[in-house]
């Protein structure tokens, strides 16, 4: 065993890319260790429980991924081409993916909220402040857009959570059907939803 | 061990409910037949193993769900309506399944797909398939709306892939935040996607 620190990052890691492969049941802390090269022994010293590793990895993943919504949604395009560039970066990462495992794994939150919330409940207590802070984050887009007339719905706070579900719903398929390009109808299908029209391409695109 | 026959439907009923609580990975075949009520030895006479149980399961609930859909949606109702009642019915029995059990389980297909589609080759067919069957429903559905000028769409069969997909993202929410309410956005969201517009209230309605 390494540095104690490192031992927490490797048991992190390791569980981060399982948990992103196989969920959360399928997984035993045996497994985890080996995959992370620490002895079982050390996991109870860092984490009280799978479940407390679980809550760990959704916030890391959620901390990596929020500095790539953050930085494309606080961007300075303007608010719709900003949303579309986050979908697109989306579809990029699981076209990533799939050519890397030869998997496409889907969304790590989509997953564990289907794997996960009847049975664990700060899971799911985690999973909804996640989601919720997606929708926000999506939400004062669609603010702007409906500011600029370029959306036409009235309930912002609903809209931006029916785009989150098109999405994860989009993220399914694309996930059963091993299929990153079964995301290549969640563009359409958000204007669609915010009452927007497709606007021209943009510049250099 | 009652009747061969009577093991048989008691092990499938026990993996249905346990299955649309639990998921696939946290089951054991010894709690399943327990649940049954059978003796652990007779789970091989009927079931390879625990996905070909599982594939039984998948069939037993769209041959059951299946049922519903068709009744619903060949009706005598206008196209859109039909869709409507289906999205109602389904928002019905989470709301019973709420009712009954304290919890929102989900579309128990939706759940599989993101649980066990990268694990098990024969399961992710399986759902494909009933996935195909229920675009494939839907999309005549749809297609009928568009010769009565009542949906917009020019392709179909992706306008009944992104229906689906909106749907089993909502399902997703709605398992999240333990609420059947959250399918409420459903029907609007689906005309959305379809191109239509709200049509008058049913007589009746």
């Amino acid at each position: 065993m390494g540095r104690t620190s490192d031992a927490r990052e490797k048991i992190l890691a390791a569980a981060h890319s399982l948990m992103e492969m196989r969920g959360y049941s399928a997984l035993g802390v045996a497994e985890i260790c080996k995959t992370a090269g620490v002895p079982k022994g050390s996991f109870y010293y860092f984490f009280e429980s799978k479940e407390a590793l679980a809550l760990a990895v959704l916030d890391e993943h959620w901390a990596e991924e929020r500095i790539g919504w953050t930085r494309i949604l606080n961007g300075d395009a303007e608010p719709l081409e900003r949303l579309r560039q986050l979908f697109e970066a989306t579809e990029a990462r699981q076209r990533a993916g799939m050519e890397s495992c030869g998997t496409v794994s889907g969304c790590m939150f989509g997953n564990l909220s289907l794997e996960m919330s009847n049975q664990a409940e700060a899971v799911r207590e985690r999973l909804q402040e996640i989601f919720e802070s997606q929708v926000e984050m999506i939400e004062s887009v669609v603010a702007e857009a409906v500011l600029r007339g370029e959306a036409t719905v009235t309930d912002t706070r609903a809209a931006a959570r029916s785009v989150v579900a098109q999405f994860e719903g989009q993220v399914l398929f694309a996930k059963l059907y091993n299929s990153p390009s079964r995301l290549g109808a969640v563009w359409a299908n958000s204007l669609a939803l915010l009452g927007a029209r497709p606007s021209p391409a943009p510049a250099g695109a």
